[in-house]
């Protein structure tokens, strides 16, 4: 079995993307992982896309994609809706770990805006589920998010406040980052006066309706050894969770991230997270995500994520930077493209190759991904080491 | 790198099953080939879906799956269109080839008739190409065929008569076969009275719109050795075709196929397809699919595909039988499904299972899968071996 190495990263200009087709966004990614990995189109033997594509027209993209790019190799694409990047990333693992496989394009796209607001609003209220909890009940997806939030609050004695930490931190580190959707920071009182979108989350605990397209090469330790900037997947662990809402028995965390978190911390070695992970991404979709997540990751008792962030631990400098690109919520969340991005930052940031004061301290060269699938039903927990 | 084993399969029966949910369908192959592999759900690590699911209301079908099933693992979707099935096998593989996991449940599923058939036409017209083919040109999928039926009988001579006889073929073992959609035999006058579809093609040279399930459990080498039925996976090839038709410089071929056929070959040291492998299954979605097929193979030489059909060599007891499960054209095409579903077929026929005289003669203990997405956007060559 051979070890797998990120050696190259790209990522478009997240954001309304008007401007370009499917396939030229796809190529603003791929054309720079390429250049970044220093690997010919010829030695790609296989493309793994990314993609949700159900507000898309076009059915066949992994065969666009390669053709536009002039990328002659096998293909597929993977889905595991908001955390199909990640799983993705885990074919690519696996294609190159069992030595089928050289080195994989992993591509995470999403074209998001080729509907209306209205359209987007109705099809990705279905995951969830859609015959009992959209067709029955009327739900959004901000509304799985919003009952955490509610279960949250009443049971830690979170506020809105706390919440709006969170839009506040990765506005801050999106505003540094070239690629992100917004690049506006904004205060706790900008939070609190955006309108109610599901109470209690308002427009700035929403991440974006957007565009994008990430991608990562992935090689074996033969061509990983010729490369000066690699990252290792160190290990990698996937949990489906519950399908209908109804069966939940706990809304203030998400199982299947836990049980994804301890499955890759066993494997990785990991017994203190906070002290042996450097910076994490994790799957800031709404902003009580974000907070879900550092307890999920045990980066903080189960209650007590809120004052990690009262305490800025979560900004460079902290006991644990997470989303250093703006994550989600301000760098934008276009479905396929998320999990790819986060293993673009991960790889930048082992690196030190994170621009405009968003780089933080690598001491033992760990970094992780946290990516969530519908609300809770897939989560993916990613390890990389420098 | 550990060997990869088929070590049970299930199918549903295929038709127009509004009879059950899409989990319910499921069940009906996950269920079985549980039973057969004789292994519990706890041990299945991962479960791969290929599902193309463009006519369903519900999108996260792998947690629903899971969720109905009672099998707690990771799991993603993966679409590849028509041959979304093997790579979903191929991903199955790669995984437990990695040494990540040791069981993998692939199911293939799709429910075509949630739909009407209006709809589904619109919907399979653009795989092809939805931009330039079927936005500007009203392009239908039987259209696509349509012109490699055209050109290879302007190039070979081949009549309508000739494409008939692969419909007649697999309508008699489609008729022997208890999950088929389609029992009933049929003669080359039956084909040949059809109305037409898209010219050449008729009714009867076309795959039917299918609902079915179809599901293998895929095992490393510790648990297969334990399994007395067990097929190995011996290899699979891959490739992805041109994604726009007006680039195409041939239509009596696909050329993906043969590239993932050379592959396929090479890896697993086949120079002689019709003496060394015993049993295949090939993607007749049209007639004029399975000739094409017999060439790109290299069961016949190009042109020269009718003439085995002629001889009736790909009956059992002739050179190379092939489809004895009906073949898509009369076992019935649920689009996920399908690949799964000839690797459940072989699966049989190399273990001599197959049901009421449609079991082949195993000399070898090699038998092939070729399935092809889109009209040769992606083509997936898989060999087992006994």
């Amino acid at each position: 079995m051979s070890g797998v190495a990120v050696i190259g990263a790209g990522q478009s200009k997240f954001g309304v993307r008007n401007d370009v087709s499917m396939a030229e966004l796809a190529h603003e990614a791929v054309k720079q992982a390429l250049n970044d990995a220093n690997v010919e189109k010829e030695d790609i033997d296989f493309v793994v896309l990314a993609n949700m594509g159900i507000w898309s027209s076009e059915v066949l993209t992994p065969a666009m994609i390669c053709e536009y790019s002039g990328i002659k190799a096998g293909s597929m694409r993977v889905e595991a809706a908001c955390a199909s990047g990640s799983a993705a990333i885990s074919v690519g693992y696996s294609k190159i770990a069992s030595g089928e496989c050289n080195a994989v394009l992993v591509l995470g796209l999403e074209k998001m805006n080729e509907v209306g607001t209205q359209e987007v609003v109705e099809l990705i209220g279905r995951a969830g589920n859609y015959f009992w909890v959209f067709e029955n009940f009327g739900m959004t997806f901000p509304g799985y998010y919003a009952m955490y939030a509610t279960a949250y609050m009443n049971k830690y004695g979170a506020k809105e406040e706390d919440l709006a930490l969170v839009a506040v931190k990765n506005h801050y580190y999106g505003a540094k980052n070239p690629t992100s959707q917004f690049r506006n920071e904004i205060k706790v009182e900008d939070v609190l006066k955006s309108p109610y979108i599901s109470w209690p989350l308002k427009l700035l605990d929403c991440s974006p309706i957007s565009d994008g397209a990430s991608a990562v090469i992935l090689a074996n330790e033969n061509i990983a050894k010729e490369s000066d900037d690699k990252v290792w997947i160190k290990t990698q662990a996937y949990s489906t969770g519950c399908f209908n809402t109804y069966k939940k028995d706990d809304f203030t965390s998400i199982h299947s991230a836990r049980i994804s978190a301890e499955i890759a911390y066993r494997k990785a070695g990991i017994e203190n997270p906070v002290k042996q992970i450097d910076v994490a991404e994790v799957h800031d979709c709404f902003t009580i995500a974000e907070i879900m997540a550092y307890e999920d990751l045990g980066f903080a008792e189960r209650g007590k994520g809120v004052e990690l962030l009262r305490e800025e631990q979560t900004y460079i400098g902290g006991k644990i930077p997470v989303n250093l690109d703006g994550g989600l919520k301000a760098k934008g969340h276009p479905i396929g493209a998320t999990g790819v991005s986060q293993a673009v930052e991960i790889y930048k940031q082992l690196l030190y190759k994170a621009e405009n004061g968003r780089q933080a301290d690598i001491n033992n060269g760990i970094g992780l991904t946290h990516n969530v699938g519908g609300d809770g039903h897939f989560s993916y927990v990613t390890i990389y080491s420098a």
